[in-house]
């Protein structure tokens, strides 16, 4: 008897079909077909627009209000774009999200970045309280939660300048406000990153390294968990003052604080 | 005598005129102009393209290379496009740069990160080294070496919650990669960050105060220095590793010990 057949929702951003990316998406969508369901987001080829604009507002000359409030009648009413809404479906129907985009200025491109902006609405990824607490259902919790994603990130540079104490900062930490402030916040577990390092000067081989590095990695994913995970908000370590309890890892203010286990 | 007028270059990103944003921006922009030659890029009411794409990368069905050859190649050869080409030029133009954005999860809006992705080509914002030492011209050199930029951002949440040790994290690691990975890698030096707290609960009198306030920082921009720069790649803390010299803040791994000065 085997478990029952997961799904995927694997996001890419990258313009060129002949990058690395391409070939890495490719070869893992592949891979993870044989024993899941694999709905893809290829974002250039379906010419997402990443620019939350007028049509995630509501209709032109419609109400007034903030592009918070608006966006939440805009989800409340079904007026949501269809381009974003079919995004939403594949997010709700997977088990794991896998987000794919080269490093570019120490974040996603803009047309991943934009796709946050405008698929993880409120009312649809984020919003309620807890009617016990009076908390935000949210790190941890939310209308996402039970999802696991895996970010695999290329970058140019090496895992000395964006490793600890690295010029280029942390690649945790420069990947914080994806993997804590998107992922967690609406209640997806994000996995440990998946870094490609050095990716510019590759050759073919570095290429069939890397391929069978991930093909690897995602024979397992079923069964991963994060080295560290997040913090949960409904845990109470911020409660009162919003920052961590005095007490936990006194002194330190790096973005590991907010994870559950550290060295 | 006076000194000589100085040069703004202040991008916008957002989409409604109704905001606190655009509120911000026209107060902003009519009050430095007293004094200062001010360029606007309003990337909404332009309609600015964040997607970096074929049109960037040369002619279709040119050359092979990666993104940032091929971009490399666009600049050597002109072929960059026009609208890019006008952003280059306004901040080639500028002594002080201002970037104003909502913050949309942790980050600036995609329209504004594909600014960057887009105008901040090889060969216009970075690639050269130093002929003396062989590294390459970045953090703190590089070719828009010579200009400041000050950061506004709003945000729905508090100064707790993106304070020190805040559930969200601080403000200043989750903007390092624009103040330090984009702005200081270019040359560009970040003054200290101006975050408006709690945008979404604002009523008049909110907006009005918030005014005022960035009215009497932008009165002494010109004279302004961070409290704490980055360090210079080229004073050799790095050298070697990659990573920040052990004896330096040892034990440290918060992003703030890329900065030169720390209480
Ligand atoms: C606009 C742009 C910005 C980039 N910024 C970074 C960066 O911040 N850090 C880094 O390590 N590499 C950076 N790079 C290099 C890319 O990460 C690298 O080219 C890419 O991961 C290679 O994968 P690909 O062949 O699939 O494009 C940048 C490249 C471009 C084009
Ligand atoms: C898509 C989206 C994402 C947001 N993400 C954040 C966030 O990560 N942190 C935060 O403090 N506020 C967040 N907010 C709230 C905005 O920062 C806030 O609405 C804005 O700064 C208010 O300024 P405005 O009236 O000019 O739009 C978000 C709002 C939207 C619409």
């Amino acid at each position: 008897m085997s478990a029952p057949r997961k799904t995927v929702h694997w996001i890419l951003a990258h313009p060129q079909e002949s990058s690395v990316n391409a070939r890495l998406f490719r070869e893992g969508v592949e891979f993870l077909s044989r024993d899941h369901d694999v709905h893809v987001s290829d974002l250039y080829r379906q010419g997402f627009d990443p620019v939350l604009g007028a049509a995630d507002l509501g209709a032109p000359g419609g109400r007034e209000g903030n592009v918070v409030d608006l966006m939440g009648a805009a989800h409340a009413e079904g007026t949501v774009p269809s381009e974003v809404r079919e995004e939403q479906r594949k997010l709700e129907a997977a088990d794991l999200v896998v987000l794919q985009f080269p490093l570019w200025w120490y974040g996603p491109p803009a047309i991943l970045k934009g796709w946050f902006d405008r698929v993880l609405t409120n009312g649809f990824a984020y919003g309620p309280t807890d009617p016990e607490t009076g908390l935000p259902l949210r790190y941890g919790e939310g209308l996402l939660a039970g999802r696991r994603a895996l970010v695999i990130v290329t970058a140019g540079e090496d895992d000395r300048s964006i490793g600890t104490r690295g010029i280029s900062g942390d690649i945790d930490a420069l990947m914080f406000p994806l993997t804590h402030g998107t992922l967690w916040y609406t209640g997806i577990e994000p996995l440990d990153l998946h870094v490609v390092h050095d990716v510019d000067g590759f050759g073919a081989a570095d290429v069939e390294r890397e391929s069978a590095r991930l093909r690897t990695r995602l024979a397992g994913i079923d069964d991963e968990t994060p080295t560290s995970p997040y913090r949960r908000l409904r845990d109470g370590e911020y409660h009162g003052t919003r920052a961590l309890r005095a007490d936990l890892l006194p002194g330190r203010t790096d973005l590991g604080i907010h994870r559950r286990v550290r060295d």
